[in-house]
This record gives structure tokens, C-alpha cells and sequence, in this order.
């Protein structure tokens, strides 16, 4: 390949989504009702997404047309470039070849907007008028936000108080695209109420977030709720990456032999692997990893078994690797990624070992991302550190082995925005730390009692 | 057009930096050394410049050829993709095409690397270990980082203290691409000492810095001095970013009625608009604007005369468009672009009227900023909402006089490190600011007594 980047014109933009649901050889395991114990019918998911949404969560249909405004809008930063990282590879001085994906082209930065942007367009296409989310350090709220904007549809946020009291960039890019930004517990919710009366100084969490967005999205009938993760949805949204990724690499006639990307919820990693997992489950030779905190390894250390979506326990029982729905990260870690669940559809790949997990601690991550930056220059997000230091594992494996090996990661974002993380790297603010076995004992009691997959 | 950007591949990026001092009909006023007044000699600018550069600086040529080994660190961001902005032209409702060069696709996130690259390699050609610099914000500064790793050269920052305290991220991007980085005025520089002396408080300026970068460069044989804007190879450099846009746009059968820049030193400006000025001298018609903060008016307020480049007047007198060296804009400001002078070839076209300049209030830039985040999506460099405050105007006006136009303007950055601005402005806290008539009298005090230009 002579060229740094590959690029392709609009005309290679995918015009449907691809669902790996449609190619499992085993099917996933079902959701279940808390209640009833039974998988939950669309109804169940009505008060909080709109039933086109619920429809796409549940379809089994194998390619999905994209519509013509999504495409419209994706074409604001899609096809994103794909990379040759050639000075990375002589900084590792291995026999490898490594592509990335530069999902950091779009506005809010990231990957996220694959999805809020098709999130955003059913909402508006079923009469929402008003959607509730949360947000963690903000890439979600911030990607939904700019979808919002664009379909004219009013958006609150519910973003963890620590963060955005600690990080107000994207607080303030929220703003800028015309959401309304609260730093949760609030007042304005029972859930957050709750928490404040017990702690009135409560730093927040995802959990609670989420509580608090999903009780005011049932509220009312123009009013819906939006995850930026986890769900089948979410991951069928984000199969453009992959998908657009095999057309460039075909366009230069090369195929990849590992493909990476980190993993928090999974949508990001999924959206890059699913499409290459398709010819995995049709024969193709691939590894595929998943990378992931030591701080978090919901993957490599968590059961696999049924468990919510959120700390309140107001979503359906997932079939996931879990740490418990009590789980939160210690404050220590710095890299993203926190999330105490994975996508079930991840989820169903590691179980069935189409996709390999792997735990990095954050001073590996972000000496790969200081090495990323130095060579590619680039910046990256503290999550995309995670896949970085895979790749660099893989390539130093290769280097020993004598093997040659071509590598394709997904560079989800960049870390513009979260420069204090690199801050603490570069002053030794930071340390390892790997979860020890007694907190992941303690957070799994929260799932004690729930149903088991069959 | 039906794409919304035009990417071309790389074997587009031209090969040769173009020099409008080849095609101007009048001759540029030559600087003068202030000791001598005499145009300075190659070996004045030794101590401070590598000679290479000196020479580029003095080049009367007008094509320069671009070195392999720069063209090859262009490629990790160029060619810059051209949008089509087809979502703000809705917004707007006005009879006009608008077509924006994204210069913010660059590591650091903006037009700033393509002369910091390009001054890392020839200083690294030219022996050179180390480079002192002063960075306000940090754009330049973060640039220069990025392009010093890559060319394995140390790097020492004088950063403007008061930017240094309330900006960090620019800092720890710096960091992060392995430079070091000084709160201006140091204990470490006789120049800093002395002011700290007046004032343990200070909080700096551009002028206390570049005299700190300046005061060290000169004291080792090995170390030299870099500057991001207003000299003549530094608007060379740029001149990739209209050499790219032409082809572009010739790719696509079209050509701009009205080209505009937003101008502080002039370097993106000038990138963009000069290569079309070639144009515009061969007869073409073309209107060409330098959009300029109220609060900094240097090209619509300012006299024409020689001046120095800095607070302390070690550089030579530049025969430039002025508000006095000692000049700096109001705390109130937060559009950036804070420099008392402008470059001498932007100068110069102004004075020649190949160019108009236009000031612009930072309540209506911020404004615009706004409306472009919410049509486009991309969140602007403050200094780039300057450019677009006057693209809208020229459009609202293209509609009351029902013509058609094509407008072409620089996005030269990206405002992701910048959001405390826009928190400034969507919480009330600016309001409107125009440099007090008095204000210009007594910094143009400054001046008196310095040569007149012929």
C-alpha cells in the first residue's frame, strides 16, 4: 500500500447494517423479564424506546437498509479513513503490518454517533419529541447531543456528577450542540432523590444515571430513553465500521489476520469485528480480541450470567459477562471502559470463542498511547489506549514468534478531551491495578438469586 | 457536487509550496534592522534562524519544492478534506454555495503543522538539537511539539502564564508529544527575571515570551528559535492549504467568488487565500476577506508602518499593519487571534487591495460559531468562528442583493480544547468589545520614533 490513509468516496458508504444475530451457529440466549421470568414481548420495552427501535432490537434479519437521513448524515464524517500506521510498526520494529480505523473524524470525536445518529433519526420518525439519557465522562451525551441537534429533538442528559464536575468539556460541547446537561443525583427524579437524601454529596454513577434518565423518559408519552451501548440495536448500528473497513482493505487487496478493539459495553469493538466475525463463523482464519481494564474485566473474571442492565434494576435480565450490577470501578482508574456488563452479543462471541477477551492495566494502556501519539501522532481516548496496547502485545508476540502478521484495531476516538487522564500518566499520578478477588466476590452477591442461563 | 467532501488521494498534495512575493505588482517594503536601518543581512537572522530557513524567508522564488521527508508527515493528515457546508447554506437561506477547507483533521487540530513540520525538518537539517518557542493558547506550541518528536528534537515551551494556569490541555498535549513546557515570565531567562522582579504576579504575554524563547535560542550554538506566523516562510509553508483547495475544486468544476480567512499573525489566511491571490493578480475577479476580532483590529485600525515583532524589540522593524508592540488585547476577549501586528505579505495585500479586511465583534463570532456547530456539526477554534461570522455575513447580504455567490473559507481549527470559550459565551458571561479609540492612541505610542515606510 503506497498510501498513508485510505479514504474511498461516499459512493463506498455501506446502505445497510449488518446483524450478526442472523449468522450465530448457537443462538444467543433470550433476555428475560424480571418479573416473569420469560422473555420480555416488545410491549415490555415500549415505555422506553419507540417500536421501531424495539423492532430492530429484536429483528433476525441478516442486512438492514439504512435510511436515506442517516446516510446523509453519517456522510458529515463517514467513510472515516483507514490508516496505515507505518510509523508505529517501525517504532515496534516487528514483522507485523497494522491498520487502524479512525473513528476520530467525527464531530463529537468518537464512534458514538454511528449510533445516536440513527438512535436519534427512529425517535424523530416515531413522533419523539423529547429523549432522557445518561452519560459518563460525556462522549455518549456529547455524541447524542450533535444527533439531536440535527433531528431537531429536545435532549436532557443525566452525566455522573464527578464527572461533570471534573470534566466539563464535554459538558460544554453538549451545550453547544443544545442539549440540557444535569450532573446526577438530581433532585428532580425519585432515584436521584434517594441517593441524595442517604449521601447529599453522592459523586454519582452510571447506575444511578441511568435510573434517573429511564423514570423520566416513561413519564411521558412524547418522551423516550437512549443507551449508547449494550444493546442489539447499538451493535447493528455500528456494523458500518467493520463493513466500511472490508471495502477499503479490499480496495488495496489485504485482509486482516488479528483484529482488536477495546471493550466497555462493546459497541465499539463490535462495530469493527462483527462484520469480519461473519467469515470467522464462515471458515476464515481470525483472531479477534477484546480489550479490556484490569480495573474492569468483566470479560476475562465475570460470570456469564443473567444480570440488569443497571444498578436500579429497572432493565430486562441480560445474558452477559458481568462483574454485578453494584459494580463500580475504584476511582483509580483513569482509562474509561467502566461499565459492569457487556453487550450480550459480545457476550454469546466469547462464550462461543469467536472472539478472545484480554485484561490490560492502565499504565500498559497509556504508555501505548504516549507510544501511539509519538509515532502516528495522533492522540488517542483513554478506552482506544486499551486496543493499542493489545496491537502492541500481538506485534511483540510476533516479533518472538518470527511469524508476520497483519493487524487491524479500531481507533474509537481521540483523547482531545481527555487530557487531564494524561495528565495524571505523565506526572506518576497514576498506578497498576488489577481488581482483586474479593471485591469481585463482594459485587457478585448483587446477582445472587437471579435466574441462570440455561 | 454530490459529495458533501472532497477528499482526492494523496498523490493530490502538491509538491511545491507556492510564494506570492514572486507574483506581487509592487515589491513588499524589506524589513529594516532597527540598529542599521538597512534591510537586515541573511547573517543577522543566523543566531535565531537555521540558515535554510533564513534563506526561504529571503527567497524571491516562487515555488518552492516541499522536502520527501515533509511531504511524508503531510501525509498523516493531508490532503485536507474541502466540504461542501450544504447544511449551513440551509440555515442560512441565502442564494450562495459554501465550500470549507478542514485544516482541523491535523493531530493537534489545526492549520499549525504545516509550518511547524516543515521547520522541524529544517532545523533537523540543519544540525539543529533544540528549539525555544512561546506558544500562547498553546495551538502553535502543541503543533510544534508534535512535529519535534517526529524529527527527534527537544523542545522547551514558553507558554503565556495566564494560558498555562487556565488552558492546561494544550500544555499536556505538548507533554504527551514529549516537549517541555514553561509558565511565562520563568526565573530562568534575564528577560523573565525582570519582570517577575516588577511584578511576582505577572501574567504574562505573547511579547514577555517570545523573549524568553528568543534570549535562550541565541545563547547555544545548537538551539534555535521557531515562530508559527507572520514571517514570510511561514505563509510559504501554508500555502499547501490553497494549492490543495484549487485542485480540489477543480476536480469538481468550480471556483469561489469570495474567499475568507480569519487573520491574527495572517498564517491561515494567508494558506488558503494566497495561492488564490495569483489568480486574482492575473485578473480574475475574486473578493478576498481577512475577518479580525474588534477587540485586536490590527488590519482596519491599525497604521501601516515599521514595528518591531515583539514587546522587547529584538526582531527586526516589519513593515506591517500595527496596534504597537506593546499591544495586548483586554482580558475580555476570547476569540483569540491577540497579535499587535500581521504578517508583512498580508500587510502588504491589504495595502494593495488585493485584499479587505472586516472586523468582527466576539459576541457575533461565537454566535457564529454556534450556528455552525448546529448545522454542521464541527465545533470551530474560536479564531476560525471569525471567518464564519463573515461568511454569514456575506451571504445575508448576498440574499437582500438576490446574487448568487460561492463562498470558500478556511476551517482552520477545531474547538475541542477550547470549550471553556464557548462556556463563557452560552452563560452570558461576554459581552460585547470594541478597542476604545484612546486605547489605539496610547499603544501606538509605542511606535513613534521608529522609521516611516517609504
Amino acid at each position: 500500500m503506497a498510501d498513508k490513509k485510505i479514504f474511498l468516496g461516499e459512493e463506498f458508504l455501506p446502505t445497510q447494517w449488518y446483524n450478526l444475530n442472523a449468522d450465530f451457529p448457537n443462538p444467543m440466549p433470550p433476555p428475560l423479564h424480571p418479573g416473569t421470568g420469560k422473555p420480555p414481548t416488545p410491549e415490555d420495552f415500549a415505555p422506553i424506546f419507540p417500536m421501531n427501535l424495539v423492532e430492530q432490537e429484536m429483528t433476525p434479519d441478516r442486512w438492514v437498509d439504512i435510511p436515506e437521513e442517516v446516510l446523509g448524515v453519517y456522510k458529515i464524517w463517514r467513510p472515516t479513513p483507514l490508516y496505515r500506521a507505518d510509523r508505529l510498526e517501525k517504532a515496534l520494529d516487528a514483522p507485523v503490518k497494522i491498520y487502524f480505523k479512525n473513528e476520530g473524524v467525527s464531530p463529537p470525536g468518537s464512534h458514538k454517533p454511528n449510533t445516536a445518529v440513527a438512535q436519534a433519526y427512529y425517535n424523530k420518525a416515531f413522533g419523539v419529541k423529547r429523549i432522557m439519557t445518561e452519560t459518563g465522562a460525556g462522549q455518549w451525551g456529547s455524541a447524542l447531543a450533535f444527533a439531536c441537534q440535527i433531528f431537531e429533538i429536545e435532549l436532557k442528559v443525566f452525566m455522573v456528577r464527578v464527572s461533570f464536575d471534573q470534566k466539563p468539556y464535554r459538558r460544554i460541547m453538549m451545550e453547544t450542540w443544545g442539549a440540557e446537561c444535569f450532573p446526577s443525583p438530581t433532585n428532580t427524579t425519585e432515584a436521584g432523590r434517594k441517593i441524595l437524601e442517604m449521601n447529599p454529596d453522592s459523586p454519582g454513577s452510571l447506575g444511578i444515571a441511568i435510573s434517573e434518565a429511564v423514570e423520566l423518559a416513561v413519564k411521558r408519552e412524547d418522551t423516550r430513553y437512549a443507551l449508547g451501548s449494550v444493546l442489539n440495536h447499538v451493535m447493528l448500528h455500528q456494523s458500518v465500521i467493520g463493513l466500511e473497513t472490508k471495502r477499503q482493505l479490499e480496495a488495496i487487496g489485504d485482509y486482516p489476520d488479528v483484529i482488536i478493539g477495546c471493550a466497555g459495553g462493546g459497541s465499539n469493538f463490535a462495530g469493527l469485528a462483527f462484520p469480519f466475525i461473519a467469515d470467522k463463523i464462515a471458515g476464515k482464519e481470525i483472531q479477534i480480541i477484546a480489550a479490556e481494564p484490569t480495573s474492569c474485566p468483566t470479560l476475562t473474571r465475570g460470570p456469564y450470567a443473567y444480570d440488569f442492565g443497571d444498578t436500579n434494576q429497572t432493565t430486562p435480565l441480560l445474558p452477559m459477562y458481568t462483574l454485578g450490577h453494584d459494580f463500580i470501578p475504584a476511582p483509580i482508574h483513569a482509562g474509561g471502559l467502566r461499565y459492569h456488563g457487556m453487550a450480550p452479543m459480545v457476550s454469546h462471541c466469547v462464550r462461543e470463542k469467536l472472539v478472545e477477551a484480554r485484561p490490560y492495566d492502565q499504565m500498559e494502556t497509556f504508555e501505548a498511547g504516549i507510544t501511539f501519539a509519538r509515532s502516528e501522532g495522533f492522540i488517542s481516548a483513554p478506552e482506544t489506549c486499551h486496543a493499542i496496547a493489545s496491537v502492541i502485545e500481538v506485534a511483540k508476540q510476533a516479533k518472538e514468534e518470527g511469524k508476520e502478521k497483519t493487524i487491524l484495531f479500531n481507533w474509537s476516538g481521540h483523547g482531545l478531551v481527555d487530557m487531564a487522564s494524561y495528565d495524571a500518566y505523565l506526572s506518576n499520578k497514576l498506578q497498576p491495578y488489577s481488581l482483586p478477588d474479593e471485591e469481585i466476590a463482594r459485587a457478585l452477591k448483587a446477582i445472587e438469586g437471579l435466574p441462570k442461563i440455561a
